[in-house]
């Protein structure tokens, strides 16, 4: 069974009630329902993590590292200076999906550069809680070479 | 009826045949099928637009803006310096969705900067043809308040 | 009789409709008028180009450069990268004039560099259409040796 | 009575002695009585100050502040490092139009960019004494919002 | 009851046996007493939490964010990386005080730029374990409209 | 008696009126007076100087760095050019405190390196008027041992 | 029969009257006849496109791309910032030879970075019109596998 | 006894797996076999820590700082952003031996800067786990003067 | 008579006082003594002017321009900012020699630059009091056309 | 009889055996052969110099300076910072022609920069030996006025 | 017979006298004796050379590239700019290991990068004389496959 | 007997004949001369050295470093990258003036920093030939604690 690992950064937790007119006012809860149910209609399925500490995200990685088919990643501000984690996901086999709720490149400088999507396959941002739903469907497109 | 307007910038006509490891060997007319049946089965529809000069694409944007819902587009390289185009889209009022056939984050270091990224709704980057799939999805879900 | 060339670079075209509240609501044709007016009060007449591309401009200047005492120069967002226009600029032997709507030192910190006001005569920037009126008087100024 | 305040930064005391094939032969005296000239024109007065100190222009600006309908200002050097003078310009509530005798974009880089520009109106560079006539037209045309 | 959250970031916790030359000899029991006892001086309760990690940080003030008045933060190190810790700060309704035991503007280069200061409140650097007295004396002013 | 300088640069003496939005409602006068309160209750004095212009700041703090036991300094936008003033800093034996209306941390890339700052004992930045009252503290925690 | 397409970017239609001092006075049309001429003596053919358009130089090589066995281009100023031309070279199979009138390491410094001759194979740079000659002559050594 | 801790950070628990073509195939725990081996040797013990987590790293410093003679580490990418560790380090008594199983200067650019290496006694690395081996003789050399 | 103009910038009125490990012990007295008697031993007269403004110093040279035969310059601080000075020298037609007390190139970066020496004929930097006994000798070797 | 000097760099005298993939398999004694062949039938002689040393190429020129006609250079990777080179072509009264085997624009970042160019009539990079015998045409050109 | 040409730079044939306090009291005789005495045990011969001249160097280890199985290189300062001696050791197909004495990670900002490192097998760098020691003992390890 | 080392760098043995606008047209012999001539008048003896290598720069210091009383330097152009030479100055005991004929501050940017000069004791920059004369007084001065 097809199995993608969703991995939510930091600050992701509070998704909802953490500054709304920014980052939508959709729960982390309901994105993952929404990816389950999605995966589900594909006979796919989902594993879901949410940390706020490196380290703990890439212990994650690591352990599940054998047993998933595709990484769905929302690195959070991670992205910007987690080299640590941007090793881990160069030591994957498996296609890495980087999203983000707003677009990185309409904010401050620094955010316009993502040292995890340099080695990820591809990067959605800023659709707010949809960008995850498109990151499963590329995914799902690469995976199961259908169109998306 | 809903009308996306997609653009497709420089080089993009001979997609399919340059650089296929790079690009992939989808041709543009493929792409544009896909897009059209795709919207179709939503009720809308499609118009294309492709050309190598950043004028032309100003133009066609410009004679448009009055009759679109949204703007699909690669800008190709002109999404590094293209600061007219950029200027053009941040006129526009309906929303705009940037695709990109590879992962302008994985490549030379100039290429992760996108001026026209800049004043667009999102980007999707890196999927090769499907990066205009998901970028239309992402377009139908904000216009149409769905999923995607 | 004394002939200004005015060129219109991109984006101008729409001018009063586009992001009003930035560029004003006042219109390119009345632009135009304007300085018809005035070049006519002093016996000079007004030769208008506008292009959103920058090669069309560049042939503009070359196809009248034989005939023209002076160049108004808007040059949009080509201020910033166009250096072939700038090149076209260098290669003239009458005055330039570059105008700007807005103030490009008050904007976005790309937008201060302007590459064709190095090989400008001199830059009006800020005052909205009254830009090009001062510019044309100051174009006024140098070739008839008046104050203005 | 509508009243401009023309404040010249440091050197322009020697205006017309100074370096003339860069600055021209114009003194300051002559420049100030064209402004009162054209100021009387329309029913206007000018008040003038000229100092080589920042301190001074910052407190001639903060006197005089309450009584003027404009600032008309050369900051001459100032307008590259002037911070405190950029502080006192962003405090005032009345337009401030800052011009330059010689086009600050076609000298050396550091002329480029003026702090003192990012907090007014707008600027004009470039025209010898031309460049205070147009500014203070400018003023004329924001003020009374007549064409300039 | 007013309550502030003090957190104390990496290398905190050896206060007064680290670098004293540098740091000082306080420990960070001390300052936490002398911060309680200040805060009972005003019926002010403290709450303190020290950590070397950044993803516990924002794991302590996610937990707490909605039972305190404000936040007394000396980051450390995360000061000058700690993005994520940064967007958790930014994500925060009640004022942040930022401390530090020395002068960050007074050492290396990099120990200039805080990311964490951007979205606090205000800063005090550079006063030993006063700093953090400070820091709640800021506070309190703000809190109780009262000096400080 | 305990004797502390009190120093506010440029633009500070229009405190209240300028850009109160920014810098708040409160004069100088009644910073002068709270602070003049403040050292009484300990049994110090403080000598207040204001002024525009860097080269008197520098000549006040050479005339009286022979009778004062601290600095508290205000330098407005001189903190982030004035090395003239820095150096004049440099040469105090007697402690000094920067201080800063505003979060220098928080506003243009410009304000967040001080150069008057590498040379004072510490920083309080961000809390208005309160900014002088924690500077004054701070310095009666360092001369007199105390807390703050 | 070998084909060598010669592309003149923007500004070049002028040669010989443009900034003569610094350009020569060879025309165009004399380049051409002069690189016809040595093509002949191989018994090979010139194929000539002029534009001052970045996308209609991308087109005519896009059309032409099939039946040519290499390319001698004069990007012009386009050699500095035309990353669409750049991106058109990348996918050409046939051998590109970069050439430019004037040495552009001994210009102004943004003439230094030439992002078409990263995908060339070659650059002849300084050498006035014989340029042209030294670049068909680079192509014919190559090609022929001869000396030159 | 001489007790060396040796630190291994982010990624390598996952070592002889992860990008064998790069970090090769032997195992964290072959190195750290070898490394008690010539310890033994030597009559000294050697302590492992290895964590993904930058916090736990600094935790596990403190905690054993008392116990040990030097540190023997491989931060990994913390290497590059470490800033917190950079700090713990710095506060050591003991001698640092910073080492890494690629050449840092032989990758990205941003591998080249170790803002470890700045607080330790010395660097070695490319060497593969050879790096491990010759970081606990440099030790061996300092510690017990000895040739290594 | 010929007469040389001796400014000393901000900070030098404290000489032999302000850091005198750093800038000697010698007070501006004794170096002005020093400077009449060798003017003295040549015939020439010195003018000394010192201040801590900029202002003033520009205004001390304007007036006395047309009086000197050369200026040495002390700019202290004023060499790495001190635009508005530049400027002034830059409209002397005498020649100007500027000196440091401490070399510039020794000690922090934004000592190396210095905009004013840009704008004078030479530079002598690092030798003490002796700095201004080389200028006077380097000047008079100038004038004079002896050895110095 | 017309004589150039033909200078070869620090590690040319390898040539045919250094990276053959990189440079070519020809040898610098087959190049010089060519270069005197094609001297010899304009009539012209060739002088050869070949040193790994800046400071024996510097000798080299200095000695010949008076006796040759022109310089035909390929300065290695001196190009990038042989400042002392670069002052010796300056001091040249003959034109330099620079050649490089491969095309520095398309290597590392720092060869783009070529020093020496900045001083030299024009560049010739990437024909591999070719440059060498494009350079000696573009030599016969200009100083023979011939076409190449 | 496996043998190790041992290559001093600039500067370190005075070593044991010149500045000890960072770069010890070993002179390179001693280090010399050290190595050969290390490799003898090994049944390995050194080859020494030492010179201050960056062309030298290079002509040494041409001249002995056919000869040797590894380069243990102290570049000196040539490190951080000598290129040529970085492209000599890129053209060799032996291994290259580089020593420092001293660590260049914690000194001045541009002994960080060293750029022939960047075409080195590895680096060490901070452990004085052992450096040489551990560098030959990691060239053991590498080439007889053994731990070092 | 008190002995200065005189040392011209690369291309002061052809003063006199190259580029004479710039570097005037007194040869070395006629300075080496003028210095002899000095430093005879005070009993002292002058060493000279010429070379146009670094490393045979390098050497010449090593071997009379102790004999020697100062060192009177004109690293030409080695002053902007000759760390090497930096390196060796660095480990002198007795004082080094650093001169250059021309102002290093008024041409090429890169001129202006000076790593030699970085440790050195001063600099003396612009004044032709005199530079040496005043160099040599600067370290009489320094030697024999007179004026100059």
């Amino acid at each position: 069974m097809t199995t993608v690992l969703v991995v939510h950064g930091p600050n992701l937790g509070t998704l909802g009630r953490r500054e709304p007119e920014l980052y939508g006012t959709t729960t982390l809860a309901a994105i993952n329902a929404a990816l389950v149910e999605l995966a589900s209609s594909w006979g796919w399925q989902i594993s879901v993590f949410q940390s706020n500490s490196e380290g703990a995200i890439i212990d994650a990685i690591e352990q599940r590292a054998g047993d998933i088919d595709g990484l769905l990643l929302n690195p959070g501000a991670l992205a910007h200076y987690g080299l640590g984690l941007r090793d881990a996901l160069a030591g994957l086999t498996v296609p890495v999906v980087e999203v983000h709720l707003t677009n990185i490149h309409a904010r401050e400088d620094w955010r316009r550069r993502s040292v995890t999507a340099e080695v990820s396959r591809g990067l959605i941002s800023g659709f707010g809680w949809r960008s995850y739903v498109l990151g499963l469907r590329a995914m799902h497109g690469m995976l199961s070479d259908t169109e998306s």
